[in-house]
Formats: structure tokens, sequence, C-alpha cells
């Protein structure tokens, strides 16, 4: 997989994108991302590409042809045009997943107050929110929503980090993890996860992930129930 | 506000939040972001601060006691302490909001496959998930909160940017917005908008931004109208 992220703050790419997992899919090619200067195809030679709002209002618009120019410079006959917006699909797994089959996207940054709407009407084929809250730009959310796909690859996580148990890809949230020492600051272990009985042990973390999902999540703890009686199990 | 981020990839700060207006503020000394290096606390001299689950399970663990150690280095009386977690609690502007009000914040991202129970029982205020999707790290949404709630601190945008209006701050979508030229590649700014008219402009916006939440989030339009009717204000 290729992204072409269309930006105009290329230059604070890779960024945590060049770490860890993902940096490491780069290095080993199995996915790339391109930061790319939107500025590149502005309409002047100061690099213009905002404009004021027609009909008024506070700051300033990514202007519909810059933006034209760009993605038909960068679009194949198989790419998936993508924009961060406030007002798109709110991402969560289910739509990584689904980025996750694509072989090239072009991932535009939303800056500024927003985009020409002409633009998105002709260029975009989905509008992505990362979530109820208002940002600066679109930088964050392109960096999420390209280490949310690219983990998903084949061969970008190890055996060791399998995205199996993780949370949100069976809708239960994690449960509680402890590593050494056995005794911190007075706290112990739970004693079940010394015992050396896998079965104990797969019960009581099953049991925490639904406890702790009731708690904190009543929305996915629906989802969850309503999943399983659709697959006949019964709660 | 000062936000201290306790990452294992302190190089990739501030990144996304050295440009615009989250790097303006930081230069006018609004609101500043450090990034702490984790390992600074780490258990060796090989920098350890991760160790393997008990009972078994992929991947490693955050340690428990670099994380107190580096934690009761940086905090003070006033300090909120804010874990980013797939099990927190799920992030939006309202938090946004809450946050904003602090003066310290430590913000700890998640690394690896999670971190000891015992260190966030004892250490941590919130736990905050950027919502429904797995990632590498905690980077990236220490980032987006880093961001979000910067941009709410009195003085950081300006009068231009004013956050009056935006997406979210009163739950319902922006309305379509649209700068020059007037005609792009066959399609016109809806004539409303040039009119002049600054009753019809405002109308016009209104009309859209129910139409849009209407049909592309029922579940934000169903709270929009809840909010509304607990006003009084029969829709």
């Amino acid at each position: 997989m290729h992204i072409d992220v269309l930006t105009l703050f290329p230059e604070v790419f890779p960024g945590p994108l060049g770490e860890s997992v993902i940096g490491r899919a780069a290095r080993r090619d199995l996915a790339t991302v391109s930061a790319v200067d939107l500025r590149k195809w502005a309409s002047d030679a100061r690099g213009t590409v905002d404009d004021k709002p027609y009909g008024g209002g506070p700051g300033m618009l990514m202007m519909a042809e810059p933006l034209a120019a760009a993605v038909e410079t960068l679009r194949k006959p198989e790419t998936l045009v993508v924009l961060t917006s406030p007002r798109g699909e709110v991402f969560n797994q289910s739509l990584a997943l689904e980025l996750a089959k694509e072989s090239h996207i072009v991932l535009i940054c939303g800056h500024y107050e927003g985009v020409d709407q002409r633009a998105i009407d002709q260029l975009v084929d989905r509008e992505i929110s990362l979530g109820d809250f208002v940002l600066s730009s679109g930088v964050i959310p392109a960096m999420a929503i390209c280490d949310a796909v690219i983990r998903l690859l084949p061969g970008v996580l190890g055996d060791d980090e399998s995205s199996k148990g993780e949370s949100h890809m069976d809708s239960l949230l994690e449960y509680p993890q402890y590593t050494r020492p056995p005794v911190f600051r007075g706290a112990q272990v739970p004693p079940v996860l010394l015992s050396g009985d896998h079965g104990k042990i797969e019960a009581f973390r099953r049991e925490e992930m639904e406890r702790i999902t009731r708690e904190r999540r009543p929305d996915l703890w629906e989802k969850y129930l309503s999943g399983n009686s659709r697959k006949g199990f019964e709660k």
C-alpha cells in the first residue's frame, strides 16, 4: 500500500509514522507514506492555496483549483481519495479494516476553516473525522488514519504483536494487565495470573473485559450483546 | 498551561504541534508542551521500561516503577495525570474544554500492549481514548489532545480564527463553504452566498448545518434536539 498525504505541512511527516511498527513497515516496503506539499499546485508564485469564504465568516478556505490539480496528478485508476474533515464518518476499526484493502490512498489533510465544497464534491471519495473534537488541521487525523490502517496490513505486525485480542477488534475493552515486580508499592498481582492455570487465567481475563466494557462503555457493551445474540449466542 | 508528554519517542515532538496556531501559542508562551523521555527512569542502564505480562499473552507491558518515578518527578500539587488508553473515556470537545481549565498536565503516552494496571490505579487521574480504533502507540492521541486543548486557551486563536461556529461547538456539523472562483469546472457557488443579504446567508447556512447533521450523524442530531428541547426551544 502507498499513501500520499497532501498537506501544507509536509515537513512534520513521517513524525510518529517513522517510529515503531509503522516505521519498520516503511523500511520493509510493506507500506509507504509520502507527504506531498499542496503548495506545489498553488495559484501564484507566493504559494497561495487559500481564500476568503463567499458570504463572509471567519478564517480562510482551501481553494478548489490547487487541490484538484494535486489530486489529478497523484490519482491513478485504483486510488481512493480521502479527506480528513469534522463532517466525515467517524473513524473506527471497521473503517480502518476497509481502508486496509486499498492499494493507493490520497489522503488530503483539511486545513484552515475548511475546503471549498465543490472540490469535495468532485474529488473526494470519503470524508473521515477522527472524532467529535476540533483540531488545528488534518495533519494529526491523517497520521492516526495511516497508523491504524498500516498496522493491519499483512506482515506489518510480528507474531508477538498480533492484532488479535486488542481492544475494539472484538468490541470489548482490554482486561487489566500486570508485569514484574509481583508486588508494587503494596499492590499485588491478582494471584490467578501467577497460578499457571491457563483456563482460569482466560476466564479471569474474559470476565474483566466484560466488566470493564459494561462499566466504562455501555455503548460498546450493547453492540457486543446484540452482535452475539445475532450469532445465536445468548448472554 | 504546561503539558509534559511522557513518552518513549520524545524525538517526534513537537511535530505537528510546532506548526500553525499551536506552534504560535508555544512561541508566545501561552501553552508549552515538553516531551519527556520515559527511559530516564528506566530500571537498568539499557533503558528497559517494559516487561512480559503475568499470565502470558503477546507483547510487552510498560512497567509500573519507571512510570511512577517519572510521574512523581514531574507532578506538582495541581497536576492532572492523564493516560492515553483504548480503555479510557472517548475524547470529545467537552472533555477538551474540561482539560483546558488545568494549569499542568502530565500526559502519559501508552506504548506496547499496555501499562501495568497498578501504575494506572496509583498514578493516573483520567484515562482518555481517541476513539474506537487501534494505534501503535499513544503518541498520536497525545498530540491530538494537546492540539484540541491548547487551541481553546484564551489568546491562542486570533479574532479571525474564532472557535465559534466550528463543528462540535454547538453539536451541529459545519455548513458547506465556497471560495473563489465563482465557477469551478462548471460548478457554481450557491447564489445566496453572493447576494450580500446577511439574513438569507445566515438562514441558508443554518439549514445546511441541520440537513448535513441529520443526514450524516443522526446521533449528534438526536443530542442537538434533546439539548434544545431541554432549553425549551421546540423544533
